[in-house]
């Protein structure tokens, strides 16, 4: 239907359009320019609107298939107001089965199982309770009844409501509660109106389950959406963007502001900036990871905390290369003769780093042992302990400005900061692979490792 | 009702044990001692819950009083099943009420607001174009209606659902479209069975707004929580747990690890973390605040984007000072001798860029202009001088080892860089002061300004 307005909006504006020109000399034209501003500007913003979903569509095309997912779903369930049979046995209950399918139906096959199960559990137990709540109100006469469920009523969703601030509760069971107060409500008033609460308990209970199942079954079985899949690519991925920073921040802060173009054109610079506010998402998927059954990988306690925890400490190293991002750009920059001499040691360690990070990263997305991550962690350390060596030495000179060395000082020790926070990455990942037994593959091709395979020592 | 299971269950657990303990010497308790430790885990595990819930209560009593508001208006619609006359107007549709409340009641005005419009809203429109399908399906004859309601229930729901994807929609309309769908499917398909479609929207429209209604009347008059004021004390409060970490971190970082307990026992210097996260909430806030009216001292339009400015700059400062922690706990410091002699410039810094942050925070809180942050931050400036003057006077003697530079060599650049964040923070507040018009006071005791009210020159 919107596809319908939206092409008739425009066709409309297009209208709107060739008349004003007809009209040009008319009054309308000369009086109202602004009519025409107007509608070019709706048509600019509906042009816009269009080619922002093509992008959403081009950049997910799973989101595509979602929507026709629920289209299909929602269908099927109304099959049980068109045929007679089906429709003969629930009459409008039917109903609770379409809402049941457009509010659960979710994108990750994890958030729609998360939801059924509330759904259906909160329904069950809502139900049983409101049929009791029912009963013991019957007992007190058809004056005290009202009285009776209306204290129930408030006594149910006070306390379901302030059960909802608990943030455990919260993450995983707030649909349920959300039904429960939801369901136990309306059973319990429509019981003072019909005393077949059962029989509604039994046709509501029915319809929320068919539409629960509908909605699952659609969800596993067509294109699934695996939230825990999500989950496991984002954290790899997370970690390949602080790889391809890293990667290229050597040679892009030591190159000197007269080589080239200004250096706030590199776009693939900014990519670790999503890192910095990925903790919601990661939370989310991970709830909702955690209701889905073994599939592909991923069984069905697979250890999601593990990479939360890896997650967290991506974000943590995310952090201080916030902070060395802020140098590249700085106004106040090391001389060149300062920065040449710890130009190799500091590009060593971050390139160092950042090919441990994305190794890491690719450790994760296979599923298969990090095989060269530990020689690139074991490089970037030798590299800070080049880095010691180079500063004991007394390489600088006596004349050497103090002012100048404080720039090159703090992306070094911000490198170091990395280097520790990159071990502590690798270390969580060598966790989860002990915990998932990764497979143990030799490479076809050998890594870039050391020549010895030792730690470099002394200054290359 | 889970009051009452919750105590049962206590009771049961009670004498369970109790039970347990009089037959000790018996076969079950010889045999099965796991059922009284898991009796107990259950109880411990009860009472943490009850102590969590009454922490939760203490921490925020608006969320006592939010319980019982929301148990208020769901008994109020009730009413419609128990008073006879209005049940007879609207019959069974008068669940749509209490469904409506359930779902719409939420804790801040903005939030119930937002999410009530988008319900009026998008009932109103999808009952129009359902009643328009619900006309063209008909004329195709019993057998072609079902096939053309299938269609257009399957095109609305698969074009709403991607629509659904577009992050500017899914911030503020997503319910709608959720209930856009939800109502079009029902009446359309409701119309195959019930040929008074335009009585079945008057009526899901007249009760949806009753609904609404009752949950915007009960938010905005019984003890109101806007999300305006929140989001204005949050942004507050986070600058001030930054000024606060700021203000002690000079002390904690050069006092030697002799000088008494261990540096981790500091939770004041904690509280700055939950700035690091705090982005998902201010954006929630912000959106919910869009739709209040005007109240206290915010107006409908106030400028919030203004606020996500300052809570973004606030994060990026945050990040900084996530790198300063790291420093502060570093197992590798520089001696003593090192750190003294920049020690005043840098405790320098970093408590005038605390206080600079205290004070933005209360102008931000008293909607007062800041009065004294200019001179803190100018103090602070005058101190990055400072230090540039001490590290240009070769106050170091040749035999300095670089090594034992270089920490605080970065603790140094890291404070100028959250001097040059407080500046920038500073400048948002006072943009936002332009724009409110925040008042002028002249403080009753005088700020700790410097002696000449210039900033400071030469090393004090």
């Amino acid at each position: 239907m919107q596809a319908f307005l939206i092409t008739f909006c425009i066709s409309a504006m297009d209208l709107e359009c060739s008349s004003q020109e007809t009209v040009k000399q008319g009054l309308l034209a000369r009086g109202w320019p602004p009519i025409k501003g107007f509608s070019k500007h709706v048509k600019t913003k509906v042009l816009e609107f269009f080619s922002l979903l093509i992008k959403l569509g081009q950049d997910d095309p799973r989101r595509v298939v979602h929507s026709l997912k629920a289209g299909l779903a929602l269908t099927l369930v109304s099959l049980f107001y068109y045929y007679q049979p089906l429709y003969k046995s629930f009459g409008v209950s039917a109903m609770w089965a379409v809402i049941t399918v457009v509010v659960v139906f979710e994108f990750s096959v994890g958030a729609t199982l998360g939801k059924g199960v509330n759904r259906g559990l909160a329904t069950l137990l809502a139900g049983g309770l409101a049929v009791a709540a029912h009963q013991l109100a019957n007992l007190s006469g058809r004056i005290g009844e009202p009285i009776v469920l209306g204290i129930f009523v408030f006594l149910q969703a006070a306390v379901s409501t302030f059960v909802r601030f608990c943030p455990q509760i919260k993450a995983r069971y707030d649909y349920g509660l959300l039904i429960f107060i939801l369901t136990f409500s309306l059973i319990s008033i429509s019981g003072f109106r019909d005393d077949e609460v059962l029989e509604l308990v039994h046709k509501r209970l029915l319809t929320v389950l068919i539409g629960g199942s509908t909605c699952v079954i659609i969800s596993v079985l067509v294109f699934p959406v695996w939230a825990g899949q999500d989950l496991h690519n984002l954290i790899a991925s997370n970690m390949e963007k602080l790889g391809i920073f890293l990667e290229g921040f050597g040679d892009e802060y030591f190159k000197m502001p007269e080589d080239g173009e200004s250096k706030e054109d590199r776009p693939f610079l900014q990519g670790y900036k999503s890192v910095l506010d990925s903790k919601t998402n990661e939370d989310a998927l991970a709830n909702f990871a955690r209701w889905e059954p073994r599939h592909g990988r991923f069984q069905f306690r697979h250890p999601w905390k593990q990479y939360l925890k890896i997650g967290a400490l991506t974000r943590k190293c995310a952090y201080r290369i916030e902070s060395l991002n802020g140098h590249l750009y700085a106004d106040i920059q090391a001389k060149r003769e300062i920065r040449s001499k710890i130009q190799e040691t500091c590009t060593t360690m971050s390139m160092e780093s950042g090919k441990a990070l994305k190794e890491l990263s690719m450790a994760i997305k296979t599923m298969v042992k990090p095989f060269a991550a530990d020689i690139h962690i074991e490089n970037s350390k030798s590299s800070v302990k080049n880095l010691d060596t180079l500063l004991k030495s007394g390489l600088w000179d006596d004349e050497t400005d103090l002012l100048e060395v404080v720039p090159v000082a703090t992306v070094a020790s911000l490198l170091i900061d990395v280097v520790t926070c990159t071990a502590e990455i690798a270390e969580s990942v060598n966790e989860l692979a002990t915990m998932l037994k990764f497979e143990v593959v030799e490479p076809t091709v050998s890594p870039e490792k050391p020549e010895t395979g030792q730690p470099k020592i002394g200054i290359s």
